[in-house]
């Protein structure tokens, strides 16, 4: 059976939940991003969810967060070659459903006719 | 930016959600599942998320539904040539977490100590 179970089952979890998909695919353009300009991408997220996520992500050894000392002081969000990794996969994913999602669209007419 | 807009990000959610990331990667075996054995691999899965998971996957032509005529009847469900596209890269994803999850954990135990 090849459903990854614990401790991959909780990565998988980490990485696909709503906001780790989303921001994975954003860091993956490979600059450095403020958490304001994530949450602005981002739009819908509220700020307690963002760092959830970012915490997450950073504890999984995806994200590297550095605190830039300037003035005022701002901290910047980047990808580690790790989550280099596993965002590729959600890039794949994401480019795939861009491709397909016409004939999603056709599926879901079909059964919502049907 | 990369991120996946609607209805993008809509098919988007339903593939990256708990359960039917662990759905579509069982039906990758390419072999029909009755619902019950599905929900027994799944284990603390409820009837209630398994059946809308199912529907949902359906509903995006990513599972093909077939009622057996059989005594009793049961039902089979399998993956569509579609929904091998997209599970595929779920499955890619598995196996990468699988390889890494190591580092993942060590990456963990550095962020709990620190």
């Amino acid at each position: 059976m090849q459903v990854t179970m614990c401790p991959e089952r909780a990565i998988m979890e980490h990485v696909t939940s709503r906001w780790a998909v989303l921001v994975l695919q954003l860091l993956s353009n490979g600059e450095a991003w403020r958490f304001s300009e994530l949450r602005r991408e981002l739009e819908i997220v509220s700020e307690k969810m963002l760092t959830q996520t970012l915490r997450t992500l950073e504890r999984d050894g995806f994200v590297h967060r550095e605190v830039r000392p300037v003035i005022p002081p701002h901290v910047e969000y980047t990808l580690t070659p790790l989550g280099k990794g596993a965002a590729n996969h959600l890039v794949a994913l994401a480019q795939w459903i861009k491709a397909n999602h016409p004939e999603v669209a056709q599926a879901q007419q079909h059964y919502d006719a049907s």
